[in-house]
């Protein structure tokens, strides 16, 4: 099943009327799921008719406000609209108290259950148990602590072999059990192991989401081949030196770490309100990465594996 | 000179497409201010062209998340685009300590002073040191420790009677002085009180803003006589149920205060998201005090003395 993302925000740090700042829905088959939650993400969700309620978790990659002061509000709505259902929230540490403070100070109790994860920026960490889908974060090289994410599909059931049901005349009522991985046992005894019989299922998508960083060679490991790689292009690389600074990534930068990812799409976002028209962005992206798009907000991708994308 | 508001959020706790959270710009001669910043205030001052440069001043009523929750991404902007004038922020005691935690979490040093002045709800009080105008601030009747505002224009030099300046030959060279309150000495050393040669300037306008609060005669000796009072109007009357278990007003009671309070014109807001169109409880407010008018973000406010009224 494809992933689909959609961009609630794509700009950085002072928002415009054209940029909120960052966060990406995304759905991995029937999970909804927030990457980031800047200022004014739950009236971007109101907008593009995405249910806060359909929630299942939240990423939050570092605590700039640009990528998390949409948070307390966004609950205080789910709590307000009546949500019971628990919400899984993975972020640094100290989110979870800047939470607890803003709760006490308001004197809220929220009426859901907020299960903390918190994200350690030392190395890259399976995190999260999802029945179709795992997710990895990464240490991603910004001013202050920055996890990047991973999230692949995981392997569905098997695909038995056609010639195999033919061969072995595979019972029916085994079936399902072969698909899961089961060996088949022949009525005369002898073990047929499951490889031969059946094959991967395919159609297996994946995502990764780097949200602040400089380019750095530690995490091109983790980002390998994913099908479609979001990646900050703050600047472009006439500013290159603004960039190293602030700890940010020019287009060009951006470009380089998918061709050396061997990605196969780049989503550059997280522009610089300077830039009104990131054309010139993604020209010099391109150049590196032809398959380079620029994000918009409400911009909606379908991320399909063997790098097949759908943009609308 | 009149007071200038804008209305920059007419919304409750759930922010629609309509209707985002409070917020006030407020001009009194050339002091810009900002009453209650909830998210998304910093990106509507851009909509309405209100440059966060100008503001000289923050009034935050109460820390429930729809007054300030715009608060740390508005100083944060600030800060980014070149602040270096203080500004100084008014609001209950811990709201300093939740906007440093949270520059302590993103590791941001903000590079203009904030000079904050806490705000304790138990009696009226003089806040704030301003050249052209007075501040108030008062107890209202919330869940949680919440202020009321009042703002009144300092009477300006006085006016010279045409009549004395002709019976003393007033000198040029002591008009000034006159004005600001002096009597005149004769050249015979007799004293003339400054009353009996001048009479105060007209002119004064005065603006209250009650944020949250169930209807409470507590207030009601503050805001007496005030040409504009902006009081909150959650609910219609029909809901006065609701409205008294969540420590807010009906519009019925927010006419009933305007005119209790012999206010000059009443402004209602902070409407529940449930009211898609509020014609409803502005008509049942006028039943009551006739002179109230319906918030919608952008709405602009002229307050001129003696209760005129231009809204644009």
């Amino acid at each position: 099943m494809p992933i689909q993302v959609v961009v609630l925000g794509s700009g950085s740090a002072v928002p415009t009327l054209q940029r909120n700042p960052s966060a990406h829905w995304l759905r991995i088959h029937d999970c909804d799921m927030l990457i980031d939650c800047g200022e004014g993400t739950q009236l971007q969700m109101t907008r593009l008719q995405l249910r806060s309620a359909k929630l299942r978790a939240i990423f939050i990659s570092h605590l700039h406000g640009d990528h998390y002061l949409g948070l307390p509000g966004l609950i205080s709505s789910m709590h307000l609209m009546g949500r019971k259902a628990p919400l899984q929230l993975f972020g640094p540490p100290p989110l979870i108290e800047l939470l607890e403070q803003q709760f006490k100070a308001s004197e809220s109790i929220i009426n859901f259950p907020i299960e903390f994860n918190p994200l350690f920026a030392d190395e890259p960490r399976y995190i999260g148990a999802f029945e179709h889908f795992t997710v990895q974060s990464f240490p991603l090289n910004h001013r202050i602590a920055c996890t990047g994410f991973r999230f692949d599909e995981k392997p569905g059931l098997r695909n038995i072999r056609k010639d195999a049901i033919k061969q072995y005349q595979l019972p029916v009522e085994q079936l399902h059990g072969i698909r899961q991985g089961n060996d088949f046992i022949t009525p005369s005894g002898k073990r047929i192991p499951n490889k031969e019989i059946t094959k991967a299922s395919k159609h297996l998508a994946s995502y990764a989401y780097c949200s602040d960083t400089s380019p750095d060679p530690a995490y091109i490991q983790t980002i390998q081949q994913v099908d479609c790689l979001y990646h900050e292009a703050t600047f472009a690389e006439n500013l290159v030196g603004r960039a190293r600074d602030t700890f940010h990534s020019t287009a060009a930068e951006a470009a380089l770490t998918a061709l050396t990812a061997r990605a196969g799409h780049l989503l550059i976002g997280h522009f610089s309100a300077r830039y009104r028209d990131v054309a010139p962005l993604l020209a010099e992206a391109r150049e590196i990465f032809p398959n380079t798009h620029a994000a918009i907000d409400g911009m909606a991708l379908e991320i399909h594996s063997d790098k097949h994308l759908i943009i609308s």
